[in-house]
């Protein structure tokens, strides 16, 4: 008798903001599982503070690296593919031996997430549910104050680690823009944004539905760095009768 | 002492997919809106069957036009923010008589949403709060059972109702797509799948987390004309350690 392996979204932050589905996940499975980096607590952890059970057995799962070793380099592929076959080992355990286990995964499970990582290698051996969630960037454009998209606007996400050409085209052909992944990469980011002619209109999101929200105007940030809960947002201009 | 209006979004249709605030404004408010097209039961109150409260007051908003009219036809414009005038004079007056009211949306209420034309004639006049929720494209590409989106991925999301040079050039450019309002467009939307290099990797799902959900790939479609709660996905193939 296998159990199932729930990779449960827990949207942007806001524990009101998780769903019905996930709350109840949550709080009634005994195993939960969470990525973090060393040292840390775990963002996805944090979003269900005080809501587990007493007995529940708490499996964090520590990123070997995070940025010390550049994308590019063999080494950071090798590091963590060893990484997540360790992972899924344990995971797959567990399930095999009946039990449930909730991986809590930040926003979106399928949606830039690292649980990916555990689903594509564990799907054709244990069950896997997945649990869509509010994503960062919903809260992030709810926050803003205003809609994202209207009638047939084209809406792009992009990632600001992308290079200066493939963000200044995306963003050319594109009605409104979801930007993350910032960071360091602000000024390049700005750069694109202004060839693109979308500069005046970008708003930054910061911790969006989070404790030490805000919201600002682009054209107002001084700094060309930003933490990880970094969103910049231009919305869409289109039909509205 | 004023009211609150708030613009609560229901998420993709499986009631468990509410978020927990959405489900606590829902059965805890009087007054509930909502939106319908005239004669039917309305998909967004749908979701929330069940739910209200014994001595809820409802208000449906009925749609004067749906498609008998053609957007580029000015009437079409005219005859909505008639509409859009009277429901919005209506929800004030409850509102500034001190009552809080709930309209429920699908999906997301910033994301394509019809409450942002409530929104956008209310917010400087009354207090306006919105729910984000998990939208229809996340419940799809969680039934597709892969991942949208990795790593760097590019993720556009484009209406069926553009025209096809824009629509051939959208999916170009993106790496993971996401295709809403298809419907009649279903042939065009092909063309340009096609034209894209995307055609083959394109899945079709229906009635994403609701009752009756299909997942097959766009290459076994064989009919012309989708209904409503149809969405295409294209997964990003993105770096993947």
């Amino acid at each position: 008798m296998s159990g199932t392996l729930h990779g449960v979204g827990l949207g942007p932050g806001d524990p009101e903001l998780m769903s019905v589905r996930a709350d109840r996940l949550v709080r009634g499975t005994r195993h939960i599982a969470f990525f973090r980096k060393a040292g840390r607590d775990g963002r996805a952890r944090a979003i269900v503070d005080g809501m587990l059970r007493e007995d529940a057995i708490e499996c964090a799962m520590e990123y070997p690296v995070t940025t010390e070793i550049p994308l590019s380099n063999p080494r950071y592929n090798e590091v963590l593919s060893s990484f997540y076959a360790d992972c899924t080992a344990h995971l797959r355990d567990l399930v095999d031996a009946g039990e449930d286990v909730v991986v809590l995964c930040e926003g979106d499970p399928f949606f830039y997430g690292s649980f990916m990582h555990l689903f594509t290698r564990l799907k054709d051996f244990i069950p896997v549910q997945v649990v869509p969630a509010i994503t960062g960037m919903s809260a992030a454009w709810t926050a803003s104050g205003a809609p994202i998209t209207w009638g047939d606007d084209i809406l792009s996400t992009v990632m600001g680690t992308l290079d200066e050409a493939t963000l200044t085209r995306a963003m050319t052909d594109a009605d409104a823009l979801v930007v993350m992944k910032i960071g360091r990469n602000l000024p390049k980011v700005r750069r694109a944004l202004e060839a693109s002619g979308k500069a005046a209109r970008a708003v930054l999101v910061e911790f969006a539905s989070m404790d030490g929200q805000t919201v600002r105007a682009l054209s107002e940030v001084a700094e060309d760095n930003l933490p990880y809960f970094s969103i910049i947002v231009v919305h869409g201009q289109g039909r509205r009768p």
